[in-house]
């Protein structure tokens, strides 16, 4: 029997901050104070500030752009350091329009109680006012991650932010065969009904290859590490003109892996060079199943 | 500024379980949301079973006899496993006439947050009637365990279980000088007032001492491990006839380190031999300051 997708994940959010004590502590009594399985939370979230300047901050809502930051007393010894942080502070609210609230753990355990009702009721807000404009995506209990559940559906939509956990299951999805396993596992498999689209698991990067996702995704670019090769790869796909199907792979802080879908592409003929790689141009944002 | 004692504590149980995660999310789910900053948590709390079994529960709250448990599903593999969980269950609850909650983490994410809800529930209704029956000590912030508090009560009594944390808080309480650090640290100091009372602080034991508290405190065996030094010492202190006021210091499973306060002690001359050590017998369960 598999644990619950969600009691996977937050547990071992947990898990992953239990060395940073109060952190931790504020963290888990914000989860289960909420007690909404609909809201996702991510630890340590990458926010881009100024100058190549970038910021993790302790936790991150993903769906109503909240940011908490659990300042333990530390954070506080000089004047600043005080200010070093709420020059971050505004960086961050500035940079991505979402915006941060700060726990100080130098007040007392009570104060830290009020401080996190107070989130909560932020958080409950900001979500109910999203259900109301139709505009919330609720965080799933895992099933949304099956080949059963899109079959269901039908399709796969880009602004649905399709997932798969595997390349099994991509596989499964479309009734195609599973390619071999090993080192070599080839990247993607021809569509068992569509001989001109390729199923595609793109890696962000490994040792021989460098994928990126540009402009929020509308190009990809596919280059070899290794310049020889990329050229030969260039050369031999670009008279190829196949379409390709796109699962951009990636794994998060706490080690899940996945498989998102991300449209349907095209090579991007203007762009691609053989020095620099492949673009590969987004020209659907939906497959039927 | 140190770190509230009650969340030192509580995060420190956190992290204890953190590797165990279904546990320490459903541990760390009843306290928040119990949030009753007057109730202990205890985890791996030991239990007497018969015949010299013993059980080890996940968590236990001392103040109304109830003990948790968190059955990840390897519990349930067979029918022999069941059973042996449940023989287990019925021997703790008839040895102590505590009470033992189940949690079945085979359940849905759902259904276990039920039985936490439902746990919440009972914690608070036994913690109610206690508070209305007058008989609930409540959990403290750690002032408790200060010199000061302990002074301006103005009495030990071994009833209100009282604490100190240090060597130094228990000299400071009595205003004794403190004994010089070292390896040989003498293990105790005597009264400022009261000649013939020694303020003991006894180690539960180590390399050298084995001292052992019998009959839930009346008595107290010292002994040294080594049976030659084990007679002299036995010798040389029962021609003596001073009385001892008791600091018994053990290491709770999260590593606190507590003195607690156990009486006034006298020799029992019968009990005491040469050959297994020195009895102590309480003669006072209360000491002025």
């Amino acid at each position: 029997m598999n644990m619950d997708f969600r009691l996977e994940y937050i547990s071992k959010l947990f898990e992953k901050t239990s060395k940073k004590r109060i952190e931790n502590y504020v963290i888990s009594r914000i989860w289960h104070l909420l007690s909404d399985l609909e809201v996702k939370f991510i630890p340590q979230q990458y926010v881009k500030r100024n100058n190549e300047k970038y910021a993790l901050t302790d936790l991150y809502l993903p769906q109503i752009g909240l940011h908490i930051e659990i300042n333990e007393p530390a954070h506080y010894i000089s004047d600043e350091k005080i200010e070093i942080d709420k020059k971050r502070k505004n960086e961050i609210e500035d940079k991505t329009n979402h915006f941060v609230i700060e726990v100080d753990c130098r007040e007392s355990l009570e104060k830290i109680h009020e401080k996190i009702d107070f989130i909560v009721k932020t958080i409950r807000e900001k979500v109910h006012q999203k259900r109301i404009e139709q505009n919330f995506i609720p965080w799933g209990n895992g099933s949304e991650f099956t080949p059963e559940y899109h079959k269901n559906k039908g399709f796969l939509r880009l602004k649905d932010e399709p997932c798969l956990r595997t390349i099994d299951d991509i596989c499964a999805l479309f009734g195609a065969k599973v390619p071999m396993r090993g080192y070599l596992r080839q990247g993607g498999v021809v569509h068992p009904s569509q001989k001109d689209l390729l199923i595609w698991w793109s890696i962000e990067s490994n040792r021989l290859w460098d994928n990126e996702l540009l402009e929020n995704g509308d190009f990809i670019c596919e280059r070899h590490r290794d310049l020889e090769k990329r050229k030969n790869h260039v050369n031999g796909v670009v008279i190829d003109s196949h379409k390709r199907a796109v699962f951009f792979c990636n794994t998060d802080n706490l080690g899940f892996k996945f498989y998102r879908f991300k449209g349907i592409y095209q090579i991007d003929k203007d762009k691609t060079k053989p020095e620099t790689g492949i673009i590969w141009k987004r020209i659907e944002n939906e497959l039927k199943i």
